[in-house]
């Protein structure tokens, strides 16, 4: 296999091509894209005329370089001419993803005397006198500060929070559809963890809950510690725990898949201990199974033995494993023949994994995934509207292991998790975190 | 007059009554509203049986107080009962009045892979290159912050940044509403200007341009300063800027209506060099009047001087000047015997005047108006907008001189400005706005 490549190509673009109007024109060209590799998709006709059509026809390509390629193949080998080409994630940017704005209209005067002076300044004594107010006349309680400096930002690395808007936006864009939270970007620009923390506590008063986002390591740990601490409001680092609890889903979807459902006697070896991987080591440790890390980094298995997980060296951890979970970003780290019979391999690092889940399969794995399933859009909203509806200090492991299980109730016979779109999955992960809270409050 | 209320009972309040159904009662429970000074506005009729109807009354009075008398009143005169009271401001307030959503839905998962991960990492890559891009490809170049510490929100004073974000909701329904900008309040919770600013410039990224509201003396205006000597873009204390350009607006249209168009060697006396009176010197100082400064505070009149502008005692101010205008908060200040005939009197102190118009045209002003038509809804949404789609660095004051000329100019006769609902005004301060930098461009 080509390790270098993602298995399918997938940057869609829009091709406008004129072609000639006659039998066996388009499956030629179609067939010419086909042959340098390329996938078609949907095909629209803008327009016939007895000589021509111009047609509207997307293309995946593997970046910027096939999409030349096939440019080139259809010039030299067709009689098409490609009018036009429309990237369609840049065209889906344009202008940005998100807009804050007002929830009624202002229509008469009176209007703007209610909402703004005089009227405003009554509501504003209001909360002065009693701040919790603001939860109920302003939409603070229904907000979420997403918080980054873009110095992890997928897998990009350190890019700066200007470049990591994008995802910020496509964060927000999920808050709003999925759970109705009106979620705001804030891009710190700062790499030091103090001048981070400052910030978020000093703009805090802001926002109902502080999501944070694409923070490097081991900055991240530090800045989500202090900032629990110095806040009485929900705080997670999504890296961490949104990735912990789909992924937590996807281990309980697994092993209901091998019939080994509720088995808790399981031993999981988490590989890398990156954001992601401690988050879920953790999560796999507040759920009941044995946890091995792996990691090269010796700042990381300390932290691991500190939450009471172990390490081991790889290929020890492989060897012991009931179910591997694999968060490196090193393509081909783990080798066929390191996989024991009948274990589960999630191999999850985006767009290329550590191992094909094919490779895993003939090597004898009883159950294999990539990440491409794995979705933190499945827990992080539904998290956050819980904990701001239940107006909740924190984000418990217990919040997240209720949710995983909802996630995982709802993924289908040949899924690992149910899409971010199912009807049912947000509701779900409310109603269960919420019930998770509620029990911890009756034992108190 | 009673100089401890304002002119009119401006609370709202909806009463639900259940009255007896026969003629006549209604009469009798409206005069009874009106004998305890309350005024009557819309009346719905909910239902109607034989013996009762129910109706919900709009009444304005002055205060919580005022109600509780009209209440006791209804109940002891007549035989209607008021079965619930609603505060419309309240009401309006219930929930927030913004939300930051999604400008498209994700309908397929196909979407959720273009706007978030895989293909969001694209858009990130490209902005990474060329950060000017993100203009284009997120709501960055579309949005501004508004940023508060609460010092001195609208007259209340030093409440906290907390119970000041229904004033910053306010204002960010007025920028989408009137010119469509995604404005976002971001409290500040620190009075240090030092660490306001610091905090300001850190998340600056996040906006194409950043309003102050609501910071008190004087550290206001070190906070605008050194925030436009470190931010390249587009910084705006509106207290003093937007004030000073509706104020300036105000003049020009007093000036029309006193058949004195177009003059500049008029005297204005500025009364209150606080955020909104320096603003407003400023402003009329650059527009190429010559102005007077009055101020008990000697630090606001050492900065009066050193922008160029005189100082005096009320007195002598009064005696000299041809405009007069009042932003001191002290009412009453201005007495009808310092009145100079033919004077124009602007005293603008919210809710109550320094004196009330009447008061000055009797006693000789030649015209007088006070602070209520005077509002900042008219000149920064459309000065922001000139200044975010013309990838603007500053908002210059001949900027705003052309936006205080825009809107003058739609003022009817009877006005000094134009509603901040005028189909037209936002636009037109948008067009002025923008000639007037390119014409500051070109003179480069």
């Amino acid at each position: 296999m080509d390790h270098k490549r993602p298995r399918f190509p997938d940057q869609d673009i829009v091709l406008v091509v004129r072609n000639p109007h006659r039998a066996g024109s388009l499956g030629k060209l179609l067939s010419v894209i086909g042959d340098v590799g390329a996938l078609v998709g949907d095909l629209t006709t803008r327009s016939v005329s007895p000589y021509h059509s111009i047609r509207e026809i997307t293309v995946s390509v593997y970046d910027d370089d096939h999409l030349v390629q096939v440019l080139s193949a259809i010039r030299a080998q067709t009689q098409a001419e490609v009018l036009e080409t429309c990237d369609l994630v840049i065209a889906r940017h344009q202008g940005g993803k998100i807009h804050c704005g007002r929830k009624q209209d202002i229509k008469l005067l009176s209007d703007l005397r209610y909402i703004y002076t005089p009227g405003v300044a009554r509501v504003c004594r209001a909360i002065q006198r009693d701040p919790l107010k603001a939860l109920e006349l302003t939409g603070i309680g229904n907000s979420v500060g997403i918080f980054t400096n873009g110095t992890r930002v997928l897998g990009l690395g350190d890019i700066g929070p200007l470049a990591g808007m994008p995802v910020m936006e496509g964060k927000a864009v999920i808050y709003d559809q999925f759970v109705g939270i009106s979620a705001v970007p804030i891009l710190v620009d700062t790499k030091d963890p103090s001048e981070f923390i400052d910030t978020v506590v000093r703009v805090a008063p802001t926002f109902g809950g502080i999501h944070l986002e694409d923070i490097r390591m081991p900055d991240c740990f530090r800045i989500e510690d202090e900032l629990i601490r110095r806040l009485d409001k929900p705080v997670m680092h999504d890296d961490q725990h949104g990735t912990a609890t789909v992924l937590l889903a996807a281990v309980l979807s697994a092993l209901r898949h091998t019939n080994r459902d509720g088995r808790r006697d399981m031993i999981c070896a988490q590989i890398g201990l990156g954001a992601a991987g401690f988050g879920i080591a953790k999560l796999l440790l507040s759920a009941g199974f044995k946890v091995i890390g792996v990691d090269r980094n010796e700042q990381a298995c300390a932290r691991m033995e500190n939450v009471g997980g172990d390490i081991a060296s790889l290929e020890d951890a492989m060897a012991n494993a009931d179910i591997v979970i694999a968060t490196t970003g090193v393509v081909g780290l783990i080798k066929p023949e390191m996989i024991r019979k009948g274990q589960i391999i999630l191999s999850l690092s985006n767009p290329i994994p550590e191992i094909f889940p094919e490779e895993a399969l003939d090597a004898g794995a009883a159950y294999a995934a990539d990440g491409k399933s794995v979705n933190n859009a499945l827990a992080y909203p539904g998290l956050f509207r819980a904990a701001l509806d239940g107006r909740r200090k924190a984000i418990t492991p217990a919040m997240k292991i209720a949710a995983a299980r909802a996630i995982s109730a709802l993924a289908g016979p040949d899924e690992l998790v149910p899409s971010p779109l199912h009807p049912d999955v947000h509701s779900a992960v409310i109603a269960a975190a919420t019930e998770a809270f509620k029990k911890e409050d009756a034992k108190k």
